[in-house]
């Protein structure tokens, strides 16, 4: 019997702090500003991805949760296997170069991937950064590619902008380059999550329509009409890129959460600036933010910092040493949510400077609530989704 | 019995289109940046207001919506007292240089003055503009100042920022000035009423929660902390003013309404950018939103026009040309209003391409429909707040 050779790997969700939104080239997905993110650990949030090579196989097929792709109807993944087998066969010559025997054509070899998250994609999490950085990296180990992080970056970036800072753990920053060919347009690691690993996140997910502008026709529209965008690329975000490196760098969270509220807000701001206007805020998450303004408020200093991506889900940050205060204001709103149950010890916290209004709002309009920290990148994983045979695990 | 002298007007509400927001000089109300408005019909929405003086009256009073206000604390109120008579004791002066006998001395009498709306201030419209262009306007005319318009509204924009383009009959432009002293701070009419009397205006009212930020604070944060609205004085506002009064001028309701919505989210996109964030839009609102936008799109060109002030409700503008269309939008979004008693004629309309879900929104939160059109200025009124005898009748 002809041999499957296969790779499995997780990766992770990131959630940006410093956001990603436009293109400068929308074919190669180079950004029209930096970007910076925590990457949230992969027990919560992950994507497992078996990427399998034989012989044997007479086409490449991929599938997403439980579904196949029309793979040639995606530019980006013809794309990304067309470079990382130019990349496989590179290794090939070098090794054969070397005088090694038996090196096994993997390039020449149809492939079958196969991915899954462990989140429920109606959860609205994107889940494509930890698609398309798991995508790469059980690409890139089953071909033995040598290459780091960061150049794999270059190739999850193609995939999908925010993708490749999935392939760093703790805190990450996409450089946006300046390159037409985007070969500077990558990620690289600002810290280790072992640097500050008492940060978490609680995601806060809203019982929500779908999604009403998807992000990659939403950020071009932006691009062309938002008179403030151009101002926020080139004024805004250039000085908050270094102040926002420094407060990781120094673990000041303080700074860190005003940075990361006040880039959300001026993201979103430069959403409703487009014309026409993109919302992705609605009442409910208007209310997550007055919860979170309200318990910095009573605590005194900020203690817990809000992110919106492009959907109406919260992500609130906050640090270990208040956990008691942070998680017993969400317990207090929302106190039959399921993630209590590993948090047993967590007192609800209730106050009368919290508006009770919002609060009422938050308890209506959040469906689930999820409980994370930050974590590692991608891993090498034992799931295998792709038996001996060549057959499917799902 | 001592003569009482009194002077009765009304005072139109004007609702912005390319907006108000933030001070240079809070004290003298001098404005970041200059605006433009629509004068609304006073058929619909107006303030009287009856100045009275008498030497019979022991003190300055002033009541407005039937409740005596603390004239000594509003500064506005007493600086506009003292100027006004400054201006009156002038009058006075000359008459008598001129020979004249039997000069009132009015600068010397003390004042009743009451104004009343003939709309309800719950319904979040901004009354303040109609209150204080109604009060300078009557102690104008009880002192028989001189003044023109354009002088009076320097004295209006004291007493609130806005009020100074309520002076003027349809189309109005409040010139930001450049003297530290705001003498140069001050309307005028772009286009009167007539040049352009096709204006309609439909007034949404959300069914709201009090607003949560004053106008008067929430200007000021964004202009402490927003880095979006120095673009937006500096670079978008500038050009835009150019753009609108031209639009005014040549009757083009397209680029007027295009511009008017755009400024809009300009304007609410800098109070998002706020640090912490201001919203004034809800889910209602954007459902408004998407209600005009849909229609333009069905009309194959833009024949309406929202904007949103510092509150949830939206004022579409449109022209008479195009009532049916879009009054059979919001008569289809909202049958049971009783603004369709004074139009029998409207026709629900319906489209397929309208989103159901916001026209449901629309339905469910929009308490109050107010149709209107442009108006003129103040007008001398026959309605007496305060009889010969210097009583109130309220």
């Amino acid at each position: 019997m002809d041999a499957i050779y296969s790779a499995s790997v997780t990766a992770p969700v990131n959630i940006a702090t410093l956001k990603y939104w436009g293109k400068r080239d929308a074919g190669l997905n180079l950004p029209t500003n930096s970007s910076i993110s925590v990457t949230l650990s992969q027990n919560d949030l992950r994507t497992v991805t078996t990427a399998a090579a034989s012989m044997t196989f007479s086409e490449d097929q991929v599938w997403l949760n439980g579904r196949q792709e029309d793979i040639n109807a995606s530019k980006r993944m013809t794309t990304l296997l067309r470079e990382m087998r130019a990349l496989r066969k590179q290794v090939e010559d070098v090794k054969q170069a070397e005088g090694e025997k038996n090196v096994v054509p993997l390039s020449g070899y149809k492939l079958k991937i196969v991915s899954e998250n462990n989140f429920p994609t109606a959860a609205g999490l994107a889940s494509s950064a930890a698609g398309f950085a798991a995508f790469v990296q059980a690409l890139a180990d089953l071909y033995e590619l040598p290459h780091t992080a960061d150049e794999l970056s270059v190739l999850a970036r193609q995939g999908s902008g925010s993708a490749c800072r999935s392939l760093f753990g703790g805190y990450a920053i996409w450089n946006m380059g300046s390159k037409a060919d985007g070969s500077d347009s990558m990620a690289s690691q600002i810290a280790p999550e072992s640097h500050w690993p008492d940060m978490k996140a609680a995601i806060m997910v809203v019982s929500a329509d779908k999604k009403e502008t998807p992000s990659t026709s939403g950020m071009q529209l932006t691009v062309q009409t938002s008179d403030l965008f151009k101002y926020r690329v080139q004024h805004v975000v250039p000085q908050r890129e270094k102040d926002m490196t420094q407060a990781i760098l120094d673990r000041d969270f303080e700074t860190f959460a005003k940075l990361t509220m006040q880039d959300s807000n001026n993201f979103h701001a430069c959403c409703l600036d487009t014309n026409p206007p993109i919302f992705y805020l609605n009442d409910t998450s208007r209310a997550c933010i007055r919860l979170v303004e309200d318990l910095n408020k009573i605590a005194g200093k900020t203690i817990a910092g809000y992110t919106f991506d492009a959907g109406p889900n919260a992500v609130v940050y906050y640090l270990q040493e208040n956990e008691q205060l942070v998680l017993g204001a969400l317990k207090h709103a929302l106190p039959k949510d399921e993630a209590w149950e590993t948090k047993p010890d967590i007192q609800p916290f209730n106050s009368p400077d919290f508006d009770q209004k919002y609060l009422e709002k938050v308890t209506n309009g959040i469906s689930k609530l999820i409980l994370t920290g930050v974590g590692p990148g991608p891993q090498k994983s034992s799931i295998k989704l792709i038996d001996k045979n060549g057959d499917l695990l799902m």
